[in-house]
């Protein structure tokens, strides 16, 4: 057996190693084009902060250790520039000694990885505009910084793009970011990604979103980044981070079939359309495994499983590729945010039905110091409760819990199961109802009908739908009209209710107005369960306040005749009210996940 | 409906709160011995150590809170003396009034949990010796440290027994442990707890293990705890942490199921013997995850879970309890310790079949500074490689790595699947093979035969079953003597093969006379195919040195009539080493999790 590999590094360098285990005996050419394999690619950041600080910590291992203890024909700065499959060949460019000789294989496995991309934008190929692949690419832009530029501009908010914006400032550049999409993060769904947001501001990053860049210009000691919007930016460092295309040339020029998005077609064993051709790792197009459609996700472990699973074909041992989750985690300026499985985006998109909820809960016990807060989104299928993804920013824990929620996704687990899940609890470490139980309570009691749900920015749309309402519904204490509501709700009609928490001379007018071209009962009354301590910070516009503990003494002052949606900061208070009401017969939903939901959704500041 | 809940602590107080979100008309009267409810068990420890400042923080809610928001008819300092079953009632005793009343129920939960054992042993009342079970357990604990004790015995090196060593240790006091077994934390394997009691004694603990108090005498100043093995230990404060008994007298005198060790017999509902009552928390005997076997397991996780299925039931929501898994965390100066599931005692003790591995992975990626080791053991069925347990310890990422397989014995998942686990990686967080999906790929290699695994303690018994054999074992460094072993394997008969890497004139003999009463086949030749400097800093006795990137080289100095146990620092050089070897027709199997499992089963020092 002969195999040939092209490409050493993540799954390339996988598949060699996994191959020479189970075959002592096989030859194994490793080709790869520059001069490094198996680099930590997720590392190079790091390398620019200086946080690893030692080149060679990115080495994990080299062309020379492969040979020895893999006992692989290595060949670095090796370039394959063509394949013929009739023949089963290779053909090799060696770059050292710019020669070309062809190799034969009984097995070839692609794993080329995926390319920066480099939009066609003029000045492109100005110097200081860097992409981030290898160590090369890093070499230049860690010359650069060393070298002492004072403003950097990364074009893409992704995470590569983000991992370099927190090492340029901690370096001390002006470091501003210039992404496409109206969020950063572009994975995440937009609401989740507004701590991001918050945090990158806090530490002095210029985040310039739903912008991009016209052209970059040479300018005194730079460059000028020109934004089509109009405005330029000078900078001496350019990071394009604005996604990568899979390296198919080899494959296309080859005949093999490629996806609409350029990834290489592979079966779930990674066998491409020719029976003895595998490809792996970023290059590929596999299945999505929650939607089972097509998907590139351009992730470490998903490549070393791939190159794994290619060997394993290759030499008779079992093994399927399950499909991607796109299970993911960053680390920002300390704040953490991870993501498995579908966004409510890619759910919207493809007209998957599902439903959402947020919960707020900290990553341990509050009564013992130190606990840190995280946000945590739950998608799960209306029908059965089945997971379909999760997404959670904070601090501590949130890599666990949304590890946690990968490997319930991964089991085909419902809501149901989350809400039976054991999960280690010690004060420092977690809670005797985890945030992953809390999640599958909030989820389980919203199927269940127990626990009806409206989500903030649809009560708010509604609420605003008609200009007059909105003003009207301004909140007030309440605590100093309850005589006046009292005296109203005895004297006038039900929609007097809706009333209660305004001015009540200015608005009778507005609304009795709008309830002659509107139904009253169309708009929720939304109701502030908090304290009015709470309340007075900040709430929702048009809110009203009556604290949950005094709730069942004021039932009379929430309207009958018109949807209730209650909140209060993270969704149990508001769970309690709704649960109350509606036994009292008012048609009660509790909008999910309160006031810190409706802050993702609406950042002060 | 008029449901009485005995115990106000995690099961009650989670019934409660339950049943008023089912019911605003139910009448819910929650009866509670002591002055509270809903405290923080969990976090007593921490109060006596100060991490946890101030006391109010444990009493997670209050009898008030409870009434104003679940509207709760909330008894506190009654105690429940009987129940009548026949007439619906039971029989409180208000303790500040010291009167005595019936109350009816409609459904009636018992959540009374347990009370922590006092051993009758002479003297045990004397002051000076507490229990740890509530708030005020914990006043009296905290006095006696804030008084100024100076020397404290902990009997018991359970959960709650070293979490108070550890904060005694931090205010300063001389600490000793007295345990029964011959290891701390008795629901772990004993090789697990290997780092913390090492961690215990460069603390300054004195750690004395398969030892028990059988007295405790007055003396001046304080008590002395004489042990049953002879000596004394002098103490003003001693802690009896030795286990806890459910508080199963108002059911057994109501002639209610009880199991053998005590706990109130339910259903998956909760539902005890008598169809209107239910039991929960620590008082239960419920059902062991794995084993489906009865079990006792007292665990605030659970406990809450099994108060809201309580109420769920009454109620008509549905559910049922799925069994507890024993998911635990501590944390030990630092260290951790978690674990899921059966351990390999437990299997052993019910003649379970099982296989175990061994894996001693970083939490991150090594690349990246402030990676934390662990020791990870992970126990799965031979016949089809469902997980039944795991256990880990070390620093940063314990917790995670075992609620991820919680999560994974819950959905009774395999070995197979940690291998295909898609876990969040960034190196800050994990590795792009996380240690989950390394055990699986160990395992899973173990069960597919590719990577045959021999235990480490096996091994050695094996090689030392002939005491002759034992001392011909012992290994030098092999390099300087290949010559003379090329020369004996060329003129001797195949078992001088096992000699290379002794010291030839003393052993020959010593090998030939035992070679006639054993065959040399049974025993293991030991390979070490670390490096000379990582062998030379310590190895197996008998083992012989041949590092991994020179095995194919030195083939012919591994004997190829006897099993070979190869093995180097955590399992992945003796891994390869096995395949070669393997594939080259050696009878070889790795020695699972390598030098870093021997340390556990022989820590140093």
């Amino acid at each position: 057996m002969r195999l040939v590999i092209v490409g050493g590094v993540a799954g390339g360098a996988s598949a060699a190693a996994r191959a020479r285990r189970l075959s002592e005996d096989a030859e194994i050419v490793l080709v790869e084009r520059g001069p490094d394999v198996s680099f930590a690619n997720c590392g190079l950041p790091y390398y620019v902060g200086g946080e690893i600080a030692a080149r060679e910590k990115l080495l994990v291992t080299s062309p020379e250790m492969l040979r020895k203890r893999f006992k692989l024909d290595v060949r670095t700065r090796s370039q394959v520039e063509s394949i013929d499959r009739t023949n089963k060949s290779v053909r090799i460019r060696d770059l050292a000694a710019d020669k070309v000789y062809d190799e034969r294989y009984d097995k070839l496995i692609l794993a080329p990885g995926a390319a920066p991309l480099r939009p066609p934008i003029p000045g492109i190929d100005l110097p200081g505009i860097f992409t981030l692949r290898n160590l090369q690419d890093v070499d230049r832009i860690k010359a650069a910084v060393d070298g002492g530029v004072t403003q950097a501009v990364v074009v893409g908010a992704g995470f590569i793009g983000l991992e370099l914006v927190e090492n340029f400032v901690k370096r001390g550049l002006a470091t501003t970011v210039v992404e496409l999409q109206d969020q950063v993060m572009p994975p995440f769904d937009k609401e989740m990604t507004a701590p991001i947001l918050a945090t990158l501001k806090a530490k002095g990053v210029t985040v310039l979103l739903g912008q991009s860049a016209e052209a970059f210009e040479a300018a005194t000691g730079g460059l000028t980044v020109r934004l089509k919007s109009g405005p330029s930016l000078p900078a001496q460092l350019v990071i394009l981070g604005v996604g990568v295309r899979p390296e198919n040339k080899l494959a296309v020029d080859a005949g093999l079939d490629v996806g609409p998005r350029g990834g290489i077609k592979v079966n779930d064993r990674m066998l491409t359309s020719d029976p003895d051709i595998y490809a792996v790792g970023d290059a590929v197009e596999t299945r999505d495994f929650v939607s089972g459609g097509p998907t590139q996700v351009p992730l470490a472990g998903p490549a070393n499983r791939q190159g794994r699973l290619a060997a394993n074909h290759i030499f008779g041992a079992p093994g399927a590729y399950r499909g991607t989750q796109g299970t993911a985690v960053v680390g920002v300026f300390g704040l953490v945010a991870a993501m498995t499985g579908a966004s409510e985006k890619i759910l919207r998109r493809t007209n998957t039905p599902f439903r959402k909820i947020y919960i707020h809960p900290a990553n341990h016990a509050g009564y013992y110091p130190g606990a840190e807060g995280m946000s945590l989104k739950l998608l799960f299928d209306p029908a059965d409760g089945r997971i379909l993804g999760a997404q959670a920013v904070g601090g501590a824990g949130v890599d666990k819990r949304i590890d946690v929620l990968a490997v319930a996704l991964q089991a085909r687990m419902t809501v149901y199961d989350l809400e039976e899940m054991e999960l280690a609890y010690a004060p420092q470490f977690g809670s005797a109802k985890d945030p992953v139980n809390m999640a599958g309570f909030v989820a389980a009691g919203m199927l269940r009908g127990e626990h009806p749900q409206v989500d903030v920015d649809a009560v708010l749309a509604q609420a605003a739908s008609e200009p007059a309402a909105a003003g009207m519904l301004r909140g007030e204490h309440p605590q100093v009209e309850v005589d006046a509501v009292l005296a109203q709700a005895a004297s006038e009609p039900a929609a007097a209710g809706m009333l209660r928490g305004e001015h009540p001379q200015v608005e009778v007018d507005a609304v009795l107005a709008q309830a002659a071209s509107e139904p009253v009962a169309a708009r929720p009354f939304l109701l502030d369960v908090r304290t009015p301590a709470e309340f007075a910070a900040g709430h929702l516009p048009g809110a009203v306040n009556i604290p949950v503990d005094d709730l069942r003494a004021r039932l009379h002052e929430v309207p009958q005749d018109r949807p209730v949606a209650a909140y209060c900061q993270v969704g149990m208070r508001g769970y309690l009210a709704t649960r109350i009401l509606r036994q009292r017969g008012f048609d009660a939903a509790n909008i999910g996940g309160g006031y810190r939901t409706y802050r993702l959704y609406h950042p002060e500041g």
